[in-house]
């Protein structure tokens, strides 16, 4: 067998549903762009899409399958939503209940599934252009926050803004902006430069999701929407029903990240 | 009175919603963003919807009401778009059954408000770069075109995808694409550039909507994704009741073409 990380996406995704790769996907399938997962019940469908429509930068979407659908058309061939992501969150009434590598049994006509943006590719556009990830630097998540910034409400789906933070020397914070623009399929350019207490965050060193980087003296903090914010939002609707990707294990399209990008 | 064309935005809504303009809205309220309006019961909303994000370049969402809401919340304030639009079309089962110009008696709770970008805002800029629009130079309708290009379908929405065309001089094509692309909640960049069969267009002096324009010996004909094409695959899926603007009878938004632009 090839190493993991050489394999196609279409390999992996293989190997997934075979149950032979349960673990997170950061790494694989390098220049292939991840995307997050969200299953509703159809009676949901029409205001999660409206709730997507209204916030594009948090909750960007890449494919929208027709309820009962689980197989991908155009982020990947013989993909199917059921079984080719390494782990699926299952919440019920907004309550986690289980942690599944296969959601066939569960599986309902009326499923909507909704695919999302990830910022795993417009970090690798970032790289690179030398223009530093502090938290890949780091080995550690990326520091998220829950801002101040309203998102559009549409239907039952409402809350705030959740960020991610990538600390930059001044000297590269325009090309960020200039790189992330051309991603906006998967949360473009960033919400906010500069001062945290302006959208709400008060401390940095203490994100309210993932772990605090270090920030130098000189750099400037550069906020994007985040992937977490959807989640967030369906999370707080408490849906009877709703299955997501485990945070880090993503589904992995034949799609690469410079098919998404725009100019 | 002021003239017309000197009015702001909410003085020509309000205007129109008095009665007193039924006319096209071409020319008015220059600098600020107009859209097209599809009005369709509930139960074919989430199909409409999830049409519209397959095909963001023929049908680029620029505001979408709730179940029954008449008020826009970004595009405008203070509109009612039951009263602000010059003309309606109301279709049933796919035919025109009627032309208004006021739709509150037949307003119903469960009707949901699609309003589309529209050419008209990246025209005005590539004017102001210069770039030659012949349809507005001969005082015409764009020529519009049915192509072989399929939308993806989406429900009981499909239908190939309708173009508009505009000639350029070679040495304005690259500008054009540019300029364009900035505007992607507009129509964005073109879907084609250079040979008419390639897209299945066999005449271009026989446009299917519109009227014909002068093409020069050198000029190359540039093709965009046409507003009419959301319009022209509703009319095909015949829903019980359908309401749109009538052609060139346009929303005013307070919203300008240049906040539409990314980049």
């Amino acid at each position: 067998m090839k190493k993991i990380d050489l394999l196609t996406p279409r390999e992996i995704r293989l190997l997934i549903r075979k149950g032979k790769w349960d673990r997170p996907t950061p790494g694989l399938a390098m220049g292939f762009a991840q995307a997050n997962l969200v299953v509703l019940p159809q009676k949901y469908a029409f205001d999660f899409l409206l709730f997507c429509q209204r916030n594009p930068k948090p909750c960007p979407l890449l494919e929208v399958l027709e309820p009962g659908q689980y197989q991908t058309r155009s982020l990947a061939t013989d993909a199917d939503i059921r079984t080719d992501i390494p782990r699926y969150n299952i919440y019920r009434r907004g309550k986690l209940e289980s942690i599944e590598t296969d959601i066939r049994k569960i599986w309902q006509d009326d499923f909507v599934t909704f695919l999302l943006g990830c910022s795993f590719s417009f970090e690798e556009a970032l790289m690179r252009a030398k223009v530093p990830v502090r938290h890949i630097e780091e080995n550690r998540n990326v520091p998220m926050y829950i801002t101040n910034i309203p998102c559009k409400s549409a239907g039952i789906f409402h809350g705030p803004m959740v960020v991610s933070m990538r600390p930059l020397p001044p000297d590269k914070v325009v090309r960020a902006v200039q790189i992330t623009s051309r991603f906006a399929s998967v949360h473009g350019a960033p919400v906010h430069v500069g001062d945290p207490s302006a959208i709400g965050v008060r401390e940095l060193a203490k994100p309210d999701f993932g772990k605090s980087v270090t920030v130098r003296q000189v750099e400037i903090p550069v906020f994007w929407a985040c992937g977490v914010t959807p989640q967030a939002v369906v999370m707080e609707a408490k849906p009877d029903l709703c299955i997501t990707h485990a945070p880090g294990h993503m589904f992995i399209s034949d799609v690469l990240n410079e098919e998404l990008a725009t100019l």
